[in-house]
């Protein structure tokens, strides 16, 4: 139990490092996106409101990665070589991102549909990363990591690498596209990943593993130095560039504490944002089907859309969601201390 | 260090059992204060655009002191008698808030000006609880706690009584203030309050207080409850009801654990609030008596006010401000693991 120990104050300290780096560099960075025009193309399925915010600038997630790898690499690496994983999908899952905005900065210039890369390249680059972590992961040759911890119960569970290997790339390229989805209001995917990743900083402490706390609070130092910019009216965007990168590293943090049961707790909201998709493609399947006409189960999703529908403003739905958030993590954070 | 058991686990589930009682209770609380008409005097020399906010129903701070005194009688005064200290603050100066929103309101009804109970008799009142809570926490045949935790030093440091009182009391009436002077935003004080109470829920922890940490836990998830309903824009303000007793019992708690030299860290916003507040009167006075003209620090005090005028959105101070407070927080908890 290694949580009262000045390592837990030097990832404490370094988390607060990457917000102070990145909210510094903001400025000048916003300037350089306005300039080169990189600046977001809003999905046109979305309510009419959200058009007005064509223009502001994109890929803010660099805000987010940057300062995560330049701190975890030259602070904590040497020291704890697993950590070579997260930073690795931070470039591999980023990277995606990356290229998924600047497609969709040539097709705007190019006047073509802005759709980005196809989903199905996207997938299968998502799925192929994932399952290379979940073997890395899993493998008893590597991080031997194949277990699981149950709330309540203190030994650790061993789970087979068959199953282990699909869950572990379900829960990644899930969350990824995930937290891809709750990326549709002002602050909204950034806060409760912010808030995710501090809980899994707690849990990571909780269980004695010092360099993913280090991390995870890197990512939500750069996460709420991204919503400094991000806040309500939002002067920068995150992007795939963010999102992407957010959720995979997310279940990879998750995966890595052996605290994966919790993911679904502490990140409710993001599996809210896939489960209201599927379920309203669901129920109008179902409707038009065996009643004839097309009933939805929401107004629209993912479920964001659905309250501002029904008249709540962006930014209660942005706070109410982050309250939801908080008290996830704690609830997460309470059972993993069981 | 009890940090990692079940009771920290009861700790952070009371916590949550005070945000889900509360917010059940919100809506109709706020039917019920609409129907009597109690609803907010704004304060005539803030911000024009803030005349709009009058009618909202006020002393929501009901929403949180309530659950936290429910909860905490029930499940953990019981066990831990010295929690009736902060319990009695609760009453004492949630009591005099209470009193202070009902005088605003019946010099409204009366068309007199709503400017609530004196200024003395309120400091009068905050001086008089402070002065008897600080007694009761440094004597040393009660609480015995006129001691100091210095970061990064193992041994207390005792406080001789006579000086042990006085900053005691001038933290409680001062927090207690301060508070109050940040309740000028829709979620700024509450925001601010829920992450102090829940980083000192954690230190309480860190430092084997566990009846601390609960106490902690359902204030801030009581003001988290709240904050649903104050999401901008607000249905519902804490009034003097929540700000005045949300200050001082957070001195209150940061006095028990012995940690409270970090409690201007973990508070900077409330400091800031205050601090800008007498640096305001201090510039004009300064300068109209050595420069011979009005040149004031800050565009208007307290701080909130000046970046509105500086053409920051009221979600964007609101969100920076709980950002800066999440941070300081996470600085504070760094410095009490040393």
């Amino acid at each position: 139990m290694t949580l009262f120990r000045p390592d837990t104050a030097r990832a404490l300290a370094l988390g607060l490092l990457c917000f102070l780096f990145a909210v510094t560099w903001g400025a000048p960075l916003i300037r350089h996106l306005r300039r080169r025009q990189i600046s977001e193309a809003i999905r046109v399925d979305g309510p009419q409101t959200h058009l007005s915010k064509a223009g502001t600038p994109t890929m803010g997630g660099l805000m987010i990665l940057i300062p995560t790898l330049i701190f975890c690499s030259l602070f904590i690496m040497p020291e704890y070589l697993s950590l070579i994983l997260p930073l690795s999908m931070l470039v591999l899952i980023g990277g995606l991102g990356i290229y998924d905005d600047i497609t969709k900065l040539r097709q705007k210039r190019a006047g073509q549909p802005k759709e980005g890369i196809s989903a199905n390249t996207k997938l299968a680059w998502q799925f192929a990363t994932a399952i290379g972590a979940a073997v890395v992961l899993g493998s008893p040759d590597l991080l031997d990591m194949a277990k699981v911890a149950i709330p309540g119960v203190s030994d650790l569970l061993a789970v087979p690498l068959w199953l282990y290997v699909p869950i572990a790339a379900l829960l990644i390229v899930g969350f990824s596209n995930a937290v891809n989805l709750a990326d549709g209001l002002d602050g909204l995917a950034g806060g409760v990943a912010a808030i995710a990743f501090a809980s899994y900083g707690v849990l990571a402490l909780r269980h004695g593993f010092v360099h993913l706390a280090t991390f995870s609070f890197c990512m939500a130092g750069g996460t709420l130095a991204f919503l400094w910019f991000n806040a309500y009216p939002a002067q920068l965007f995150m992007g795939d560039t963010g999102s992407l990168a957010l959720g995979a590293t997310l279940a990879i943090v998750a995966l890595m504490t052996l605290q994966w049961p919790l993911l679904p707790i502490v990140g409710i909201i993001f599996v809210a944002m896939a489960a209201s998709n599927v379920l309203q493609v669901a129920s109008a399947k179902f409707s038009r089907r065996f009643l004839g006409k097309d009933k939805r189960l929401f107004k629209m999703a993912p479920i964001h859309h659905h309250f501002e529908l029904l008249g709540w403003s962006e930014v209660q739905i942005v706070q109410r969601f982050w309250i939801v958030a908080m008290l996830a993590g704690m609830f997460g954070i309470a059972l993993g201390m069981l």
